[in-house]
């Protein structure tokens, strides 16, 4: 007989599913359509030169290029794993390259969470709304979700409180810019999110996607750095109760598939078990290149990112506050790619999207994917990363066409 | 409280440990030592000079390099998709691009295997011995084992039809030059392992890593070429009881982490959705310079290396028949990167190591590792792949010294 292979397939693959952002990205090649769905970074943007540069030089070199290409170690390239180090010590961890691994990507981090932390019927604490990317990350790990919300500030303490009283196996949050909804958690908050976690021993997972695309004002500390300082000083890797997990997918280039976790050894240990059981390592000679790149021109990259994506940023609240009746309301981010749209109740954003498309030629992604608990149907998250300023008003204002006046 | 992140680990940790090849190859950077262990590709046979030019190209074209640096589907560069469909037709398959999804690595591909079909305490089929990284890749789905004896044809068919009446979720086997143990299944044998699929409904998970690299006789179809086969004339894809899983990692270079599976298009669309929620995507510029590189050279590449394995599987059984006492048996590879030794079974492999590493300055891999029952003690693996012949007549000799006659 042929194997039933559905019959076969082992339970978790109930929970899950296809990305309607991926989804979407496959039919979204009409050149016609103006596009504030996906949530990636301009390729115009990328550092073209240095990265060819950098595989060059690479493969110039018959020891350099060996290794490169070579199997190489599970936990990653060491000198980008001190590069990484370099950066987050600013905000004293004092983290060592076996506080980092590298992944493919900081989605694959986010499945290495999963993995470590998450049995079946587990629940979980994250943000409504929250990254669709961590919720398909974590669903073949089964778990229950407890969704907890947020003001412009940022989570809300009291009801994060609550959560953390079922114990859940960790939070997970997006402080800058956080996709899908831009926004920011204040100082305070972070400092509230961290006293619980001691109060409760609930570990935070601190995603960092887009921390370096801030548009204004000072950086905030990060909840790692903010747990180094609670512990006080000494010796070591202090933070005890965050994990972070870091991309260079929004600054230098996605498709070399290059992130990392930074978290206590004794963690990083036991990720490395699991990259190393799920696929080896990643692409060495993609590791190699990243840190070339990044010791090169770090800064003036990151500047030059800010200044192209704050111009988009600007144009997008523009255009808003220029053609959107009243009755809608949205965030205004400091940073990342992402600006939110709460519509009036009685709007569902999946039929505002289907109109968008065939009427006006617009698209964006309707929210609800972005809640656990698949509330949000008013709600929008509109990128303004991939659209020239005109371009952005001028979708702006064919979407405003759309919406009751 | 600090976290105590070992109470909060999930149960599947329990079985997830350190790679012992992978902890040898860390202290095996000692230039003096003569090297069997590491089953690895030797980099000079990499094809530098294509690799080279393949990614001076992509980045050469804006065009190209927008893509080849930016986010992209989880099924993979449709090009390599299609080269993969091209090579695997000539077995009559019947693939098109949705029969093959791209994984980093075959251990990826095997994670994912893992993944779909195993829940945890489900039975899985493997051979005795079998490929340890397969053992890690399923760990984590925490499967039980039946373990089936082989023989110099590959598995023998008895033993596996006991193991099938007990319904396992499925067989792994590497068919090819299996790792550890060298020894390809008989097309006699892949014809009974068919039958038996057939008739219990088990699947079977073909592992190819090795298939290119024969150095003797014809090559034989694949069991998923077989099963195409039985099925008989028909449109569409037409293997019922095989997934695939193929690698560039022994031909191209394993730091790209290019591999992939091969299989009905309801499954590949399922492992589209674990690839999605694991990494997105493996690395599109990897994938364009190994679909660039492989459209090429390839009969020319393939040829090469068989050419120059060969000569050192001749060294190595050379040296073993020249050296080693009587009592010892070897397997007589006709492909594949391995030797595989039986000692007397009073001899423990892992103490001969001490022993071989201390005082002759030569190392392998003791066997008991690639069992999944943890028997094998009197085994090892010795890999040839990363030394020259004089070397391997070198080290074989020096081993020797510590047998007793």
């Amino acid at each position: 007989m042929a194997v039933d292979w559905t019959e076969r397939q082992a339970s978790r693959l109930a929970g899950m599913k296809a990305s309607e952002i991926r989804e979407l990205l496959k039919v979204l090649e009409r050149p016609e359509i103006i596009s504030f769905a996906g949530g990636i970074p301009d390729p115009a943007l990328f550092p073209h030169a240095e990265i060819a540069a950098a595989y060059q030089r690479v493969m110039a070199s018959a020891q350099h290029r060996s290794m490169a290409l070579q199997y190489s170690v599970s936990e990653g390239w060491l000198p980008l794993r001190e590069f990484i180090c370099e950066q987050q010590n600013q905000g004293g961890l004092g983290a060592t390259p076996e506080n980092v691994v590298i992944t493919s990507g900081s989605q694959q981090g986010l499945e290495f969470i999963g993995k470590l932390l998450i049995g079946a019927g587990d629940l979980v604490a994250v943000t409504r709304p929250t990254y669709l990317g961590a919720l398909q990350a974590f669903a073949p790990y089964e778990p229950r979700y407890v969704s907890v919300p947020v003001d412009d500030e940022g989570v809300l303490p009291g009801a994060l409180e609550d959560a953390f009283r079922q114990n859940p196996k960790f939070f997970y949050l997006v402080p800058d810019f956080q996709n899908p909804n831009g926004i920011t958690t204040s100082l305070a908050r972070r400092r509230a999110v961290l006293a619980l976690a001691e109060r409760y021993g609930v570990p935070i997972i601190e995603d960092a996607a887009y921390t370096e695309l801030r548009y204004d004002g000072e950086p905030l500390p990060s909840l790692m750095a903010l747990d180094a300082e609670r512990a006080g000083p000494g010796a070591g890797f202090r933070p005890r109760h965050v994990i972070y997990a870091g991309t260079f997918s929004k600054t230098v280039a996605p498709a070399l598939r290059v992130g990392w976790l930074t978290g206590p050894a004794e963690v990083i240990h036991k990720v490395v078990l699991m990259k190393q059981a799920a696929d080896l390592h990643s692409s060495t000679i993609n590791q190699i290149v990243i840190n070339d790149v990044v010791r090169a021109i770090w800064p003036e990259l990151t500047a030059r990112l800010r200044a192209a994506y704050r111009i988009r940023r600007d144009a997008m609240l523009a255009a808003l506050n220029a053609w959107f009746p009243p009755g809608v309301r949205w965030t205004e981010p400091a940073g990342g790619l992402f600006v939110w749209l709460e519509l009036p109740q009685d709007i569902c954003a999946t039929k505002l999207l289907e109109r968008a498309i065939g009427e006006v030629n617009v698209a964006f992604v309707p929210g609800s994917a972005f809640h656990a608990d698949r509330s949000g149907a008013n709600t929008c998250r509109l990128a303004f990363s991939m659209v020239g300023a005109e371009a952005i008003d001028e979708g702006v204002r064919r979407l405003s066409t759309l919406l009751p006046r």
